[in-house]
């Protein structure tokens, strides 16, 4: 079971449309319109849906009493306090309870007001609690479908990374990346690159630092160690004057 | 500082100007346009962002790497999987890992990509990590503000409630609680309810229970102690019949 989003005298189509389409988007079903200012059905809520199921199965209501019939559970939003005493969640705590709640077996109900006015007192006096949303008090008014998306967002975002986005690139060994260590330390040896002695074990510490923080794969291993190699080949040409470890250059 | 929030050859001014509106609702303002499809300014971008200040300051670019020139640590939008070894965040874990690098004097910038095709493999692989959001595969396609939304939105959701929502309202007392309970519960004793008379101490629990549940201001207790004077003033001339607990009736 999932909540009901119930938008209270919505006057754009667009917003509507909008909800819809990121409701499906997150796995959410149950849209509910009560009162649209511009009748039902209305085409700009079927282009803004992008052809989300959603809009499809929402329910027009003429009054706001009859949408929420059967609720047991009202969630009201609202980004103006109302001096009322109720329990203020914001979006992911609110989600939270919502979980609860629906394991409870109980249907719970958002309330969503219009865009201009948001959501009468009335309707926020039938609500159990307040959903408010830390918008910047200088520039707070959200817009309906934006409000729809954080919750709906919400709603989804305890889910673990999607299994698609897992690579099955197989990542190096520690046994690869010391032997891909090694040969590069050999050859910036050879090359006079730890300069001074003393310093050396500092310098591989920076080096070695590069390549753990990302970590490599172990193709990229193959592919840095041919890189090595390729840098070295042709070296017996030039080589470094010392105190200048890092900045090839050929001698005179 | 805050993350750039960088559109990449945004196609639609509706939907940059709803970025501008979202972004300016949750405390961001740094907002840049690569090449967006329908020139600069875009009257409609402007109706969209509803006065919000961050479209007034966006920055326009004609290619990315002009946009991310100074940035140190980029993540990529996607729903797709693009095969690319890098860690996947969710919204709330990059918008956390971004709180951390803002504190290391990092510029974060995160890209989005057009609507119709995303952000090409070339900017996913400038990127240092990906953001996915949780969408439902089989409706996936998120709106470009949406998922601006959803960021944005994250990026303010560790706050606390405001404070305009605390309501000054002094709660009831334990001891205030207390004597409601026991007024209530002796004129109930008068009017014969406990029945039978072993269940009282369960009927009690569960009548205290209702009220324990929300809490109850002290003016809330004032009002119902004046209610259950008022319930109580006229009984003289009825009473229950033993065995109808709480079902009251006029005696024949």
């Amino acid at each position: 079971m999932t909540p009901a989003f119930v938008l209270v005298g919505p006057q754009l189509g667009e917003n509507i449309g909008a909800a819809a389409r990121v409701m499906g988007n997150f796995g959410l079903s149950d849209l509910r319109i009560v009162a649209p200012r511009d009748g039902w059905p209305n085409p700009k809520a079927v282009s803004m849906a992008a052809g989300s199921p959603v809009l499809e199965k929402a329910q027009l209501y003429d009054d706001l009493e009859s949408a929420i019939g059967e609720c047991t559970y009202l969630f009201a939003t609202t980004a103006r306090p109302r001096g009322m005493v109720k329990p203020v969640f914001n979006a992911r705590d609110a989600i939270g309870q919502m979980k609860t709640l629906i394991k409870e077996n109980q249907k719970v109900g958002i309330l969503f007001g219009a865009e201009k006015s948001g959501l009468p007192n009335e309707a926020v006096t039938m609500a159990n609690a307040i959903i408010t949303l830390p918008v910047d008090r200088s520039f707070s008014s959200l817009n309906l479908s934006m409000a729809c998306g954080v919750l709906a967002h919400e709603w989804a975002a305890g889910a673990p990374i999607d299994t698609d986005f897992i690579t099955a690139e197989p990542m190096a060994s520690r046994e690869d990346l010391e032997r891909l260590y090694v040969h590069f330390e050999e050859e910036l040896e050879k090359g006079g690159f730890f300069y001074p002695p003393e310093k050396k074990p500092l310098m591989v510490q920076n080096l070695r630092n590069i390549f753990a923080r990302g970590g490599l794969t172990e193709q990229e291993v193959r592919t840095l160690r041919g890189a090595i190699k390729a840098l070295a080949k042709g070296r017996g040409k030039y080589g470094l004057r010392k105190g200048e470890a890092g900045e090839a250059k050929p001698i005179e």
